[in-house]
């Protein structure tokens, strides 16, 4: 305390070394002050002024510099410095409703309290604007480029811009810097989201090239370390079973030459033991085409892995490989199906693919407790799907202020799922009146439908090319399910993640080319250079395609009003229902 | 800076006037120190350095306060000391959906680039869970007792509990504690929202005793000092022009009994001064029913106050009252009509609803900026209207990506006012070929729409009762906006605020009661006082129904299974079209 300093000070004016002097000269002798005395206090007095003195100092500068940090947003930015990883969810077609349906069905199915919410709910941070360059409503293509490149292009573009110029994606910019990289997706690995983070094409429906590109045949070589999903029709040569190639390439083989090891099954998924025994690069195809709906994948668990055990595989194997290096990874995990739900109209669908996207949201939260590595996830979704509704007016009559969720708990398969048995069993030839008992016995055993009624049943003989929608038609009804279209829709949809304090750029309402921006950012990347390699490497690149032309190595260009989203898609029985002039009927599954 | 202060001391450990004396013994005479050389310097020195000790302290302590300050979550907390004002508004009916619909309009309209965004969207800041004690698609009544009181209720509730007991309300109780109150709306302030802050019956039909209510008639007497909106029908007595109530009580001379100053016009309203030249109480109806459509109004502006106009009138009279008062005030501003828009599946109408709201949003910005009191802004809806989805598929043939808000800026008049003026015509008992001339006529004149089918026409001559619901369709198809249902849905509805930090209980997922808790726990009032006031003093009370009955305060109770959803509404014919056994045709206008 100051006080005691000066307290025994003489009054006169002069110091006390003065005073000393002037003993000595009077007395002839030393002072009474014995040397040892006179040091102990005047010098200790001195150090520990001093001591205290810079012991505040510091003080005074550690407190500001915490307290700067405290308040500085840069440093809650998505600039962190050091090793970091960075888990980039994709909801595929999920808008705001979406959560409504699925949370309330969870609700019923437990017997849960109205307060439970799901494990996302907990996450909200805001929410993006999804348009295209093209058009209000965006399809996948181009709501992915918006995160891969962080900018807006038209729909069916594949990480190319509206000048039909490649843009670098913050995957192959990871690549580029250092860190690992990978892809779990429940569709395709072909398909537009997974695409877009390593392929280069004009038009979505390319998906043979996309194959070639995803595997390193592109300029900038293999830039994907793992990626598991379906697709692998996309793989295989026409001259094998199950392809769905245009030509004979073996795109197997080829990930093989450039290093990939391949599984293709449960058993070579359950082989790499929770990813504690992946060997990389790693290319995992475990579905001809899509991985089954949730709600038909649950009893096939022995062929089919589940997207939230891809995902912890992908986190393991990822972070055990990066445990040493600099730098940590990106991984991008998408819940695809949850658009094909939407597109299909199938409310019971869609709840059981919520629901597995929120096991894998889970995963990764518990992947990044646990994890000690920096690192955050980010979730959201490309677009809505469906025009999707949690109330429908089925009658003229106004409507109640109701939805059943015991329709959905009652179905156990997918409405795409009855309408495959139903071509099959048409395939028979039937009568109209086996039809009618099958139809009632699928009903049934189904989608715990009791009450069909007969003309509910004639539709399903009248235009079984669209038995798919018939089923989930039905469930809809029941469950007082509301759908506005088979396509997409225009809703903003919600932003999630793990940390809001690190996702800040991200928290409230953003466009969706900000979700690529803050990607980019977090990571640190260059991704302009990488647009500069490819189109220096892919100046004049051409490529052969499947009828011997020469064409750019990012296909074809499109043609003036061609329809590029998902175009290449037919319903099950290899119809494209868009051609007929069908006026009260429904439309079909094309284009995701 | 530390250094110097030891530069120059010699190499001995003994002390600068040791030295001194040392030196005085061994020449005999004094030391070449003058007496003013050797206290300046040991003097200043020290004083110096115990200045700065004494500062760097200070400055310690200033620091840690502050950070500590800055750490506290209670400092950003809703509990902020002292005075405070709290503007909580209602987008009633307003999903998540009616923001992408109204920006892309906004957009379109204003050649704006396709980031603009409007004034609400810069302050997302979460999500509300909606549903009701009764129902998975909650009503307005349930949904603003969940708001008022912060409990969940019935369908129909106006504040009061699953057993009929009634709830004290966040303005209630906000009146004990000295604040000033105030409501503003555009529908009817009679309607569920306004009704649920500051009156309690157990159906919301009953709209005629809440009017009585509203102005003091009940337990606690007056606790509201402002309302403006629309509702004048149930305030005057059934012997005169223009009333709605089933009895001849005079509400407006009750409610000047009980002080209030009355106003029913534009006039009455221009002679407020913005708010500046405010007597309390003050009663403002400007309108029998419902202020019109925004999309309406605008052309009577002369006759009906807008939304943003209303509400800065009010914040400028709350704020002036309160100058210099202890408490400030609660405010509660609905955007009521936005849940009709969406009732009549109306999207033109509801555009300009949203931007309407969204202008009163701004202006509560610009007062709470302004305003040196404390003070914040909460808006959120109380449930989706209409199962609107910005994409809508018209036909069998897959649809393409896209919606038109070229159609909705085409639409004038909403489709209430076309039907209410077909409505007019037909009363002069026209021809088939006059009613066609007509119906074209309006759909060029008040929707910009000049290819109207035979098909389409032929539907206002069959079912003229439903014509509101056929002008809106028309909007609808053209534009591919999407509906599921003419009543409400299940979605989650969003949460914005002026201030994220005084708002942060709301950040993020939340249940509609946790807004209830909010406005209460950031007012710091006692609701659970005012329960027991309004029960005890409720008990035994008694009042004379239109039938001469003796009823209850709160009015009957509802029976089993009596639907209270809006039962008292039927379309602008005065004909109950959900009596009508119609299967392919649409729904009524009935209920909000």
């Amino acid at each position: 305390m100051p006080e005691p300093l000066f307290s025994n000070r003489p009054s006169s004016e002069r110091s006390r070394d003065d005073l000393a002097e002037e003993d000595a000269l009077l007395t002839g002798e030393r002072t009474g002050h014995s040397y040892g005395d006179v040091r102990s206090w005047k010098f200790w007095r001195e150090i520990g002024l001093f001591i205290w003195a810079v012991i505040a100092t510091a003080l005074v500068i550690v407190l500001a510099v915490i307290y700067q940090k405290a308040q500085d947003p840069k440093h809650s930015s998505p600039h962190p410095l050091g090793k970091r990883n960075l888990i980039f969810m994709v909801s595929d077609g999920m808008g705001p409703t979406s959560l409504s349906l699925t949370r309330s069905f969870k609700q019923f199915q437990n017997g849960l309290p109205y307060n439970h919410q799901l494990v996302i709910d907990q996450h909200l941070i805001g929410q993006s604007r999804t348009r295209s360059s093209s058009s209000l409503v965006t399809d996948s293509a181009a709501g992915a480029t918006a995160f891969s490149c962080g900018m807006k292009s038209y729909n069916g573009a594949i990480s190319v811009l509206p000048n039909h110029e490649p843009c670098g994606t913050v995957l192959e910019a990871a690549k580029k810097a250092g860190y690992m990289t990978g892809l779990v997706v429940t569709t395709r690995i072909t398909d537009a989201t997974p695409a877009c983070f390593a392929a280069h094409v004009n038009m979505r429906g390319e998906e043979d090239r996309i194959a070639e590109q995803l595997v390193g045949d592109y300029p900038l070589g293999r830039v994907v370390d793992l990626m598991f999903g379906g697709g692998r029709c996309h793989f295989l040569s026409n001259s094998t079973e199950n392809s769905c190639r245009s030509d004979d390439k073996d795109i197997v083989a080829l990930a093989k030459a450039n290093g990939f090891n391949y599984i293709s099954d449960r058993k070579g998924f359950d082989g790499l033991k929770g990813g504690k025994a992946v060997t990389f690069p790693l290319l995992g195809l475990f579905a001809d085409t899509d991985v089954p709906y949730e709600i038909d994948r649950r009893n096939e668990n022995d062929i089919y892995p589940s997207l939230h055990e891809m995902a912890e595989a992908a986190l393991t194997a990822l972070g055990e490989a990066t445990k040493d290096s600099e730098k940590g990874f990106f991984l991008m995990i998408e819940g695809s199906r949850i658009d094909h739900a939407g597109h299909h109209n199938d409310p019971a669908a869609q709840v059981h693919e919520v629901l597995a996207y929120d096991k894998a949201f889970a995963s990764v939260l518990r992947f990044l407790e646990r994890d000690p590595t920096e690192g955050v996830m980010v979730s959201t979704s490309d677009h809505e799907t469906g025009g999707l509704s949690t109330a429908r007016q089925l009658h003229a009559t106004y409507p109640e202020y109701l939805w059943y969720p015991g329709a959905l708990a009652n179905a156990s398969h997918s409405a795409e799922r009855l309408g495959l048995e139903y071509g099959e069993f048409l395939s028979k030839n039937p009568s109209d009146a086996e039809k009618t008992t099958f139809i009632k016995s699928s009903a049934s055993s189904g989608l715990g439908i009791e009450n069909i009624t007969d003309e509910e049943v004639s539709k399903f003989v009248e235009e079984p090319e669209i038995a798919l929608y018939y089923y989930a038609d039905m469930i809809s009804r029941r469950s007082q399910t509301g759908w506005s279209t088979h396509g997409h829709s225009a809703a903003d949809v919600n932003i999630y993640s793990s940390d809001p304090k690190a996702a800040l750029p991200l928290v409230g309402n953003h466009e969706n080319t900000e979700v690529g921006d803050f990607l980019r950012e977090y990571l640190g990347v260059d991704v302009a250079a990488v647009t500069k390699e490819l189109r220096e490497k892919g100046a004049n690149l051409m490529v052969t395609d499947a009828d011997g032309q020469q064409v750019s190595w990012m296909g074809k260009l499109p043609e003036e009003g061609q329809r590029l989203d998902g175009q290449n898609h037919v319903t099950s029985f290899g119809k494209d229902y868009r051609k007929r002039g069908v006026v009260h009927g429904r439309g079909c599954a094309c284009g995701h």
